[in-house]
């Protein structure tokens, strides 16, 4: 079996085709490398099942002949900059869900029947049930990232019925882990780094975040496509629990061995756009059998380990 | 007040121009007229309050231009062809999910605040709730048509979040009247004028539809645009109550004074997406007042009466 990975140099993807590659299958891998990252890939790219091509999913053509003999396709290729979505609103249009699009067209002129994408917790909004389940009330959506992520869900969905095509969505909360490289965590170590004195944190620190381990997560996508087998599954993945904000300042703080001061900048929000509080059920996925195995606080410290082992990610997204 | 309308040569578009002038209002009207009809402006156009705009709502220059001055946009412009989804699947993401973007960037870079959007109630996929309410479990899209307009809501919906705009959002049961030019009706009609002695029917006649007449629809829209004043403004559209086809047909043949021969095609949807019952709620804007006055029956009726003294429309959409 061949399996094509989109957005493969990214933190979930290139940690997705490591897993991937352990089981026994071959993989082709996408990326443009806009904020992938090749080292990443270092692993991968000396397994001969594991062949990158290196090209914008833009590019409709590229992406037709990419796509040729597999027989899976794992979408995770997205831009996920949430926060500077006002800034440049083409960007979530054009990386999320034209890129979908394009991923999906690609699929069916090759016979590629199978799917499955990320997603996020954002697209329930401001929930008003919490934990929110799959079948939340029909959300209103607060920010472009999150609304593009619903669109390329539309899509998918309009294409397995139309199509004949199976879909696993995969509602993320925040991940946590080795190879991350955008997010909370990141923005909070690049600073303590730079000076350790002073922590400069938007909104008023207690926004409350469910953060889930790489491999955890990875281990919940695998289940879901081996085990559940509805035209279209839909499962959020998250852990029972969530912590604050200052929470994970805290253990950022002890990791590092500093005590900044703590400047908030105020609010419940650190950004338009932003949710106070995602935090998700996840009794669908449990009842396949899952269970996530690391901590809130053990995601973050490996986190924090991983960047103090890897000084050139800090360089590489500057 | 200078209001804008996209696809202001269209079926809904065209009828609304008429009531806003009517209002005293001025109105810009954009239409490519790739559907819509030009004599459908035949009164707005001797109105000195009305301008028309003929342009492509892809050509992002003319539109930003062309909404210069205005404070309010109808955004009515869109790809209604649902049935034919698949066999042109690009054409809903152009015509609905690119251009509602481009809209919505044409209004911000003007500073106009506020839009009005026509979605659909096939927005709830095949809904398990019925009738269906604006707060439905989160649905899981089955065409591509309905994906592109969980789209457009989701991009106006971040839009008002993250640029300070209103939004009424509309979702529609499908729309009967004067200027009627596609749908069941249409097709029916234009069957039997041709053949009064036999119709196919796809499906099986017994799918059940709710319509709302024309007037009716832009009564609760007027009504909804100056009562409700939360950011993101959401309501079902619809009458208390459906018809099947095979009671529209039967209308039909009455109105014709034809008897033919049925011949059903069979299955419980008429084509590969086709929601065999669409039926809304509607207590949240009948909660501000408004209520159908034009039954299902009479509203099938005088669309027929329209196409009869309007023999030109059949041959436009041949």
């Amino acid at each position: 079996m061949q399996v094509l990975v989109t957005g493969c140099a990214g933190f979930i993807g290139s940690n997705l085709v490591d897993r991937l590659l352990g089981l026994g299958l071959s993989v082709v891998g996408i990326d443009n490398l806009s904020t992938g990252q090749r080292p990443f890939l270092e692993q991968a790219l000396r397994n001969p099942r594991f062949s990158l091509v290196e090209a914008d999913l833009l590019d409709e053509a590229t992406v037709r002949e990419s796509f040729k003999g597999c027989d899976m396709v794992f979408h995770l290729a997205a831009n996920a900059d949430v926060r500077f979505g006002t800034e440049h609103p083409r960007r979530d249009l054009e990386q999320n869900t034209i890129v979908t699009y394009n991923v999906l067209e690609a699929m069916r002129v090759n016979g590629i029947r199978r799917i499955a994408f990320s997603s996020t917790g954002s697209v329930y909004g401001e929930a008003k049930v919490i934990p929110t389940p799959e079948d939340a009330p029909f959300p209103v959506q607060t920010s472009l990232y999150a609304a593009s992520k619903v669109a390329g869900e539309g899509l998918i969905s309009a294409y397995c019925e139309g199509f004949g095509m199976t879909a696993w969505i995969f509602r993320f909360v925040s991940i946590l882990g080795e190879r991350y490289t955008h997010g909370h965590v990141f923005d909070f170590y690049k600073q303590l780094k730079a000076d350790g004195t002073q922590l400069r944190v938007l909104g008023n620190g207690k926004q409350r975040k469910s953060y889930l381990y790489i491999q955890d997560c990875l281990d919940a996508m695998l289940l879901a496509v081996e085990k559940s087998t509805e035209k279209v599954n839909i499962f959020n993945l998250g852990v029972d629990g969530w912590c604050e904000v200052n929470h994970s300042i805290g253990w950022i703080c002890d990791s590092l061995g500093v005590k900044p001061e703590l400047l908030y900048t105020g609010g419940e929000r650190g950004w338009i756009g932003d949710n106070p509080f995602i935090y998700l059920g996840t009794s669908r996925i449990r009842a396949l059998g899952w269970t996530p195995r690391t901590s809130i606080e053990d995601g973050v410290r490996r986190t924090v380990a991983f960047l103090r082992a890897n000084p050139w990610v800090l360089e590489s997204r500057a």
